[in-house]
């Protein structure tokens, strides 16, 4: 057709939608893929994302196969799922088996289902989203609690980790941030980017903190089961009597399929304050609008966290890998001059690693880091201005150990080329 | 511990999303489940939602459990999927095969996965919600239209559905409703909750109406491939160079597999109208922001579609079965004297059949009639209240005969007990 329509088209971009979709990670990481050189005929080598389900060493166990597909073929959960907190079975596998590292018993009714972390992410934003709220999150953090937190017209303040002390929270400038409209407090742990694993110790001050200012804590634990080093995971869900705790956690993580999007929240409260204020029949009613995880993945679940021996061997072989994986990225990394990495890392799988500008020729700041990398050594890091940190860079070591020291050698040609002379 | 904390919690119930919440389909189906009578010892009859895939008649494919079971198998598909929109194999899969029944041809790139038709839905509010704008939907309609529009702060206004013209929209009060905040109108065709199937005559009037006010049309297809009367279905895209229309679509709906909960949202717009006027990109910051519908999901979801005799066998057998339950259920329900049903559906799985309270003695609306029939003959129709009418209600003709023959019988017996002497 030749004419244009009506004088006038009533519909439009949503300007507030596309700001805030731009923190979401993802356009940084598809923007960085875009700029691979297309002339190398290197293999790219992806250090900016942690996805190494698609390496070998990382496939997940047959037995989670298993699971899936025999919920798929048992023809049982072809259905909606009628519980919108999911599948009852699933829910008090869950809780049953988080309950064994908690000091309360958490029940099945203290589990939601959702589809992968990020779906998590976006409840919690939109269950607290009120007028004139805010929430408190981490710098470095994970953008996507920005993003979702802007969707539904949630204030963040952001208050820094402390590099020189273990990426701990920086308390003091939780404080002062938090005024009567604070309603919670977001912490990462094992951390993401940082790579740390908090001590019992700093996670009770952090509950005594949310305490004094009667907010809630949302723990971020999906990288739960991914520590090797000298401080113990412990679940923030242990200190929920001093302060609530809605925890994020994804089977996802802890099978290597982040692909499956199988997550879940956790209330975790043994004085009822959240169900008392009725935070958890907001969250219900959250989910009773969001579309459920497919059904037959959800009937997968008991079966799959049953496989108990697969399973710790599984993760076995894969901390093996993650802990030396981590040794030799801290160890090369310490050998190149423009990097600085204030901490080895003790779980999750990344590292966090600050740039000294100064030392290099021609590059003004960490995107223009991560954008030359790509495009000279087909090497992708993730510009940590992303994560609210300007001229840092996040790596992951979870990566065949190969392909980690290949992609840790053009990294060190990189930077000697650019280096000042 | 014995105190209670702090003096005052900050965080609170989010009384926005409780409310929006509640025009949830879901809670009516709920509660009205938690009514069944528990002394009943005869299986109970669930005729108010669409669900049939848990009958054996209705079990889906071998063919498309072992795409699924390939997917999984292959190990391919355990990572996050990077392309926001979903695989590429798996968008072109879907845009070829629309395509077939359209006069212009659409691209991988029209195609975004969402997690069933609800994900699109939300996607939908959430891009069209800007200020002051309102977007117009049906009544009787589909409550997740209302509910995700009140979540995004959308305004949304009613228009009438035709229940002496088959059930036709009146386009009259479309006209009367919008204003120059308006930016889209809803269709559903095939019809939830009322089993038409719109003449392509109907369609192109919808788009003109829309052209002539400046709107899109979102036209929810989910039944796209459950129809069985005179009129065949036409997708509304075969009009998109008059209006742009966005199709929200699904292949949990053909495959009689909603749990998978594998949906698409696709831009019918040969003018590009959507594109240049920021609704696209909006779209896709959207979905940035979305969790994806799992990878292997998605992997399988080209071979899914390939297999093209093993589904249209299948289809053959589901569209006889439909046809006869909805002439057994139109039949049945003509007989029971309370009841008036306007039409007989030609698609979907539902008819829409109005209350005669006159008759009926201690019945005072729909509501009412839905929860004692549920108690005393733990028969389940869903109050069409819920769907913006009152005093009707809506059954589901989808489900194997000889139980929808048993639950008509009980609803007989049901209005016999209760119609006035």
């Amino acid at each position: 057709m030749e004419d244009n329509g009506p004088s006038e088209w009533r519909f439009q971009a949503n300007q507030h939608l596309i700001a805030a979709s731009s923190r979401s990670i993802r356009n940084i990481i598809v923007s960085l893929i875009n700029k691979l050189g297309k002339e190398d005929e290197r293999p790219a080598i992806f250090l900016g994302h942690g996805d190494p389900s698609v390496f070998p060493s990382f496939r997940t166990t047959v037995s989670a196969e298993d699971a899936v597909v025999n919920a798929i073929r048992s023809g049982k959960y072809n259905s909606y799922c009628q519980d919108f907190q999911g599948l009852l079975p699933a829910r008090r596998a869950i809780a049953e088996e988080l309950s064994r590292d908690l000091p309360h018993n958490l029940s099945a009714d203290d589990v939601f289902l959702t589809s992968g972390g990020v779906e998590g992410i976006k409840s919690v934003a939109a269950v607290l989203a009120r007028p004139n709220a805010n929430i408190l999150l981490p710098r470095p953090g994970f953008p996507e609690y920005q993003a979702n937190a802007s969707l539904y017209h949630l204030e963040f303040r952001l208050f820094d980790l402390l590099p020189e002390k273990s990426w701990e929270v920086d308390l003091q400038s939780v404080e002062a941030l938090a005024d009567h409209n604070t309603v919670a407090m977001v912490i990462i742990n094992p951390n993401n980017p940082c790579g740390s694993v908090y001590t019992s110790h700093h996670l009770m001050k952090v509950a005594e903190t949310a305490r004094k200012l009667g907010i809630m804590v949302i723990s971020d634990e999906a990288y739960a089961t991914i520590n090797f080093g000298e401080n113990p995971f412990v679940p923030m869900g242990t200190f929920a009597s001093v302060a609530p705790v809605i925890t994020i956690g994804s089977i996802s993580k802890r099978l290597f399929v982040p692909g499956w999007r199988l997550g879940w929240l956790v209330i975790n409260d043994p004085n009822h304050i959240l169900s008392k204020t009725g935070v958890v029949e907001s969250l219900e009613c959250c989910q009773r609008m969001t579309s459920d995880v497919a059904t037959f993945l959800q009937g997968a679940i008991p079966e799959m966290i049953e496989k108990t021996k697969e399973y710790e061997e599984f993760h076995s072989k894969i901390i093996k890998i993650l802990r030396d994986t981590a040794d030799i990225c801290y160890a090369k990394i310490k050998d190149i001059p423009c990097f600085y990495c204030p901490y080895k890392p003790q779980g999750s799988m990344f590292m966090l690693v600050k740039l000294n500008l100064e030392l290099l020729e021609g590059i003004h700041d960490d995107m223009e880091f991560c954008v030359k990398l790509v495009e000279e050594e087909s090497v992708m890091l993730l510009p940590a201005v992303a994560l609210g940190l300007k001229n840092w860079v996040r790596i992951t070591f979870a990566t065949e150990p190969p392909t980690l020291e290949d992609g840790l050698k053009r990294l060190r040609v990189f930077c000697q080329m650019h280096s000042k002379k």
